[in-house]
């Protein structure tokens, strides 16, 4: 709180700084060949400005959006612009009198090894550090971070879980998914997942806690996936217990689609992600929802955990505080180098991610 | 309250009573074909039922699906059984305790002269006939019935309209929608209708005090359609007070397509009713609206009236106070004889009526 003297080392231009940008507009999904590489060394700290040296980069879904020219709830990243992203890092210099050298903090410092910010782009300073025990600096990103802060929110404001209610999750074993399962157990619900892949399905029982969980490819259509949900889940006319009462989806599309006879009368459905459709213009057709919304008085509704940023805090001591006691768990999948953002990019669309995907980026110095 | 004796005249069966069964199970939209008309004389009342002589019988928009095999929130109206019908009479014998003979009363009473009915099939007694200034019998069966409380009910509930605020509301000048809109100018709302001949665009803005309106069969395609609705509510980025806040949808399909392009962030839409899609087996196909509800974080609910009967009464009395002080307005179009059900449930679904489609059953006696 108090103003201190501002540092004033490190507040020429740097000589190297690698970042990667955006170079060319995917139509669907951004794979590597759409960034490039390129040295960009920044100029010298205005006042108010903050110097931050990246350690972890995130990698998220919602980037496909950013990158996208239609319109979204963020202004498109610019081609020729360094990719927009959520990093944690160190504060190298300072001319903002809340950030001092030496302090963790996490924002929008785009795909690169050090960045001039704003207080605007800073979201947090990273407390957990003060403490024993603390999640490691990686965890801000994902479970600490935009994911579980996500899942957490989105759950309960939405959701509103009940006791012996049923979950039904899709990208179930994702840095989202991963934790509203748990979150659903921990709420105590039957918590079901949709995946994709049979280790992925492995990691939902045994590493997440859900109660069953199936893998969307072993399905060759939507009506062989959506028997597969309703055997899963149980008919909603079948008895008190069975069906869905709150869809988590994270894919929309022909998965989506699959899951909706499965739900029982008054669910809700949560709208956080569109994963597994590439393209919207022209807007994709799929089977007309209209009469659900009636016949089972569905709520369904988007999030994005931007409208929420003052709960972030509040939301980090309450999953920090899981995390500890070990009532919360989450899988990291990390690249080395930030010549590899771009490649982990691709392979989050493709499915084969392990949890949450992060870079860590490489120390020059 | 009182306990009185039981009348004991008329309770023997009766030699005539016209009723109107369903005949045969459309396709889609019932047609006057589907229904017959019969003689079909009761049995005498037992223990606890009340008799009740017929005034009104309502022609409703839901019909459609209580007479489909498709799952729906009731059971099918099964082939040979008299049409289910919400109704208004007078009790003409009664062997129950509650019910006295002469009183008015609304509820499941069919589609013929005279019904012998349970309590259960009882909604309520009509106590505004005691009040100067009554609205007329038939009113129980629209605007303070199955009409008035679906339109107040569903909008507080799902809608929450604020002062500012811009409602949408499709099938604006039908019996649910001349409601809403009129509910929605008493909120502060600016109120916009789409409907489907400029007859009833000139009753939206004359009678019902829409602030515009628009004949959706007047535009040759759904992209000239959802560039009239944008036009007639401004688009949502272009300022404050433009754009859609609440879109209050009996329709769905492409006529409701159109209207998501003019939605505003945080909107919220009432799905009441299905009018314009005619047949769900197979699923109809329309494009999918996943991104619209995370990029404007957007609110779809179902609405059906039956899960609120405990509200009735007490709506019932806020509107009708409403009518009373000459603030809410409705219009009744009444057919003349039992034997024109069939054919007013027809001219229903080719958007012919004009206002609450009623039944006005003759005297038999």
């Amino acid at each position: 709180m108090s103003r201190t003297n501002h540092r004033t080392k490190n507040m020429h231009s740097i000589e190297k700084n690698t970042c990667a940008i955006l170079s060319s507009r995917p139509d669907d999904y951004p794979r590597a060949e759409h960034f490039s590489l390129l040295n960009c060394p920044l100029p010298a700290l205005s006042e108010g400005q903050v110097r931050v040296k990246n350690r972890y980069l995130s990698i998220d879904p919602a980037m496909r959006g950013w990158v996208s020219d239609e319109r979204n709830y963020l202004k498109p990243v610019a081609i020729g612009e360094v990719m927009r992203s959520l990093a944690v890092g160190e504060v190298a210099a300072s001319r903002h009198p809340d950030y001092q050298v030496g302090e963790h903090i996490t924002g929008w410092f785009g795909w690169q090894q050090v960045a001039n910010v704003e207080a605007a782009q800073i979201i947090r300073k990273i407390h957990e550090q003060n403490h024993i025990q603390a999640p490691p600096l990686s965890s801000s990103l994902g479970v600490l971070g935009l994911n579980g802060i996500t899942a957490y929110l989105a759950l309960n404001s939405i959701g509103r879980p009940q006791t012996g209610e049923t979950l039904l999750v899709s990208t179930a074993a994702g840095a989202v998914g991963s934790i509203v399962g748990q979150l659903g157990k921990l709420a105590g619900c039957r918590v079901l997942g949709l995946t994709g892949s049979d280790k992925k399905v492995e990691q939902c029982t045994q590493l997440f806690g859900y109660d069953a969980a199936l893998n969307y490819k072993n399905y060759a259509n939507s009506h062989d996936l959506e028997r597969a949900i309703v055997q899963l889940a149980g008919a909603p006319a079948s008895g008190k217990g069975l069906g869905v009462d709150i869809f988590y989806d994270n894919t929309g599309g022909t998965i989506a689609d699959a899951a909706f006879t499965s739900l029982n009368m008054h669910a809700r459905v949560i709208q956080c992600g569109t994963a597994s459709i590439g393209n919207w213009n022209p807007l994709p057709q799929g089977p007309r929802k209209e009469r659900y919304f009636i016949t089972k008085r569905l709520m369904q509704q988007g999030f994005v955990i931007f409208d929420h940023l003052e709960k972030w805090p509040a939301t980090v001591d309450i999953l920090s505080e899981l995390i500890r006691s070990d009532q919360l768990h989450y899988s990291e999948e990390i690249y080395q180098g930030l010549a590899l953002a771009p490649q982990a990019l691709e392979n989050l669309y493709s499915g084969d991610n392990k949890g949450k995907s992060l870079v860590e980026v490489e120390q020059q110095d």
